[in-house]
């Protein structure tokens, strides 16, 4: 059965870092006592590795992450693994670079839980089409790990009326992914996850969610929601 | 000589369409009657052509779209080129995929001015690697134009000191795009545009612009400042 537990931003405005979803966590990697840590988000893996781990001994787990030593291996042999945030196209990268692509297909596939935040969640999903972040390496395909049939944007943010900023809104981006692609699209508010026990998927967290679909009115979505429907592929 | 206008934004808050950046255009392409458009940034390419040649036709040039027939024969053919924003990572591939990318690489080189808007200016520099976009569709290569040696960050945009969101600032982007390159970035706010005619290269309109290299402290650049020095490769 797979299990997924994919977070907007590990941080909310006013708490600490994985503060906001802790009950989750504890939760989710229950019975887990070894976590996998994968890096490759940030270029200070020891400095990162070094927060990560901080943090999960506090939850109760130990963490060994993955360039400490063989990924693969380290991967294989944990009891779930957590993907923090920072840049997507260069985590990607490191997946694919590194072999970890097919190691965590084949673990999640099996039932070992996956924990994502921020660029953690976007690789989660089929593509990385839908995050926000600048593309400074350029990652062998933007086909991401397939876990859900959709597209994530995590830190979405709801335009701001009063800005005079010329960019595109998050809904523009959006709309524009629309344009290319029929897969759905959650904008995940920071403060939102995703969990995904088999086949079912709930909104959970405070902020909600709005779920935008090809050539249909944008939908907002209250914590609670029953997302399962979007992992059937139409 | 190589001729360049890169622009931040078509429109800065509060005017209209390529207007804060009118008198530049119109000395720009002095003596050029009839502009090649390149509208692959938009999916309507039919009504970004007539929005843009409108705005020309004002500004006394006539403008051909290079989908109305074939892309490379028009693009050689006219006496400049504008390319407009939206989609870097469209614009980008299909750049490639019209075969427009030796065209108006040999033409450019050649003296034809090249006028670019976001994306526009974006593709014109040595990657789209410091692009705002969403990577909606996956290019061949982020190589892009190479008509300077550097890179362009468009609708640059200081960060808000009262936000509350967590994303990445666009300072702290570029900061990881320095990570993986020592490409300087000219963050250009809106209102700004780069011209280069030949070895030199102006920073003008009113509202400045960031210089950020690897290892070195962030530059604030005033209308006027002289950018020559960014021609030149290390």
């Amino acid at each position: 059965m797979m299990r997924l537990l994919l977070v907007s931003s590990s941080i909310q405005h006013g708490s600490g870092y994985l503060e906001h979803c802790a009950d989750a966590m504890t939760s989710f990697f229950d019975g887990c006592t070894r976590i996998a840590f994968v890096p490759y988000a940030l270029s200070d893996h020891d400095g990162y590795t070094a927060k990560v781990r901080a943090r999960f001994e506090e939850l109760g787990m130990s963490v060994v992450s993955v360039h400490e030593g063989d990924p693969i291996g380290t991967a294989t042999a944990a009891d779930g693994v957590f993907i923090g945030g920072g840049n997507t196209f260069r985590l990607l990268k490191a997946i694919y670079d590194t072999g970890l692509y097919d190691a965590l297909r084949s673990r999640v596939a099996d039932g070992m839980p996956y924990m994502g935040t921020s660029a953690g969640s976007n690789v989660a999903t089929a593509t990385i089409c839908t995050t926000n972040d600048m593309p400074i390496v350029n990652p062998p395909s933007f086909t991401a790990l397939e876990f859900v049939p959709f597209q994530i944007n995590p830190h979405f943010i709801d335009a701001d009326p009063t800005s005079t900023h010329m960019g595109e809104t998050r809904e523009v981006r959006i709309a524009e992914f629309h344009e290319e692609s029929r897969r759905p699209v959650v904008g995940l508010r920071e403060g939102s996850w995703l969990l995904r026990e088999g086949d079912e998927l709930e909104l959970q967290g405070a902020t909600g969610a709005v779920l935008f679909r090809r050539g249909k009115p944008s939908q907002e979505l209250a914590p609670g929601a029953d997302l399962s429907d979007l992992l059937v592929t139409e």
